[in-house]
């Protein structure tokens, strides 16, 4: 199944270019009173949610997939956890370009472990990106984008993917510097995901899928995720060792080489296969 | 006004050893629909709840500070932020010992950047830390906290104080090695604050307060915030140049030198000046 959320605050059921009006289907998650419960709430109730979708399709109202301005797929993930310098390739275009690196230390990713990036980060894929520090550069990378659906804790990279919910195209943009990835990788904009959740059982294996991004259509990124020095199952036994993932946590997988510059103006397309194409523009 | 909560969802008044139960006043915090609002809602209807609490004091029941279980004094913190090596002392204390940079380079503060802490890795004062890798070696760190209470974005040191709701004192539990600080400290329960809100009213001047920690009544750390390198103002006009701060954001102002290992049945007493002393036991 591939879910949406579009504005108004809409959930949609994308089949091809349709998209189904499913959105009394949030009925499923409840409100909450203060506190409010960790992580995000329409992953966590994601089979009553899918079930009352299914329901609802038959007499829900059909619409064009580009008449819709596209939210993110939901709206409130706990950690958006990423992985850094996770291809092969662009571990190596990263110690060759000290723009990349900063004259700081570059370790493989088990010695340099995740990194986290900021709620507040996250934007609509329909509103666009807004450079944070015009006199930085700020750098695309597509990434495919894992969301976990159930609580994880010392998971094996066995049973990994039973706690995975679906996947999405998530861009991981970044402003190069020397300071902590998770604060330049924070600024408000500087995270987005979508076009849709595929949900786990449409994408039996995410080792071998295309991605690729571009910007104003000048290839920019391609690569496969058969390329990934830790794979997903083993992102989630390495993330899980260190905290509980909870649902709606998103595993950013990371990003292959081809890292560049984007500006204002400018539009980056970002697709993995099967998940869809992410359109996002650049102000 | 110092604002506590304690087991369960209770919302207290402190007054020396007095605790006002005022739970009524989270009434002001209203019912969320997903999708849920970004940051805590206790915080971001603060002077609200803190009229109310006034209100009902005179009718509320009078308990006793020491028979409660304290919880968070709010629950849903937005971003937990965090400066690392921001007193001169502790900074020197790294470089001098490879038990705590593990070969990695050390930066100046605005170089090394902030940090982010999970919203999973907090845990209630009253339930105490539990060590996540037995293996490694976990360090105590105290801290200043300073609670965000409006949306701060691009804001002045000389401003940055009328953004701020109040202080805490705060726990920055850390395992020690080479990974990111975002992911080494925050697995659960290695975040935590209290042991209750001090609105910023009664607190003009956070730059001259003591603070101590220590393990089994041994003294461990002892410094005053006035040997901050960024103190308080500097590091709301730091961070808020990266992101939009929220209500309910709080930033870890960094810890002195002292830090050293906790094993499990040791408690750890972390005081700040006029904040009150966070008692915590490890497991």
């Amino acid at each position: 199944m591939k879910l949406c959320r579009f504005f108004p605050d809409r959930l949609g059921l994308v089949e091809g270019q349709t998209v189904y009006d499913v959105t009394p289907a949030l009925a499923c998650v409840p409100q909450a009173t203060y506190p409010y419960p960790l992580g995000d709430q329409l992953i966590a109730h994601l089979p009553a949610v899918m079930a009352e979708v299914q329901r609802l399709k038959a007499t829900a109202p059909a619409l064009n997939l580009n008449d819709l301005a596209l939210l993110l797929p939901f709206a409130n993930p706990g950690k958006i956890i990423a992985a850094p310098v996770n291809y092969k390739k662009h571990l190596q275009e990263v110690l060759d370009d000290p723009n990349l690196h900063h004259n700081n230390q570059i370790n493989h990713i088990e010695r340099a472990g995740l990194f986290l990036k900021a709620q507040s980060s996250l934007v609509d894929p329909s509103v666009g990106i807004t450079q944070a520090l015009p006199d930085r550069r700020t750098d695309h990378e597509v990434e495919l984008v894992v969301v976990i659906g159930k609580t994880a804790r010392n998971v094996s990279r066995k049973e990994a993917l039973d706690y995975v919910a679906g996947y999405c195209v998530g861009l991981d943009i970044t402003i190069r510097g020397p300071e902590e990835r998770s604060m330049r990788k924070s600024p408000d904009t500087y995270t987005t995901l979508g076009p849709w959740l595929t949900t786990a059982d449409e994408l039996p294996d995410a080792g071998h899928l295309d991605l690729t991004l571009s910007v104003d259509d000048e290839p920019r990124q391609s690569s496969n995720t058969s390329e990934l020095i830790l794979g997903v199952a083993a992102l989630i036994e390495f993330g899980s060792k260190f905290y509980t993932l909870h649902p709606g946590d998103v595993i950013f997988t990371g990003t292959p080489e081809g890292v560049g510059p984007v500006r204002s103006g400018q539009t980056i397309r970002a697709s993995v296969q099967h998940l869809g194409e992410l359109i996002v523009n650049v102000h």
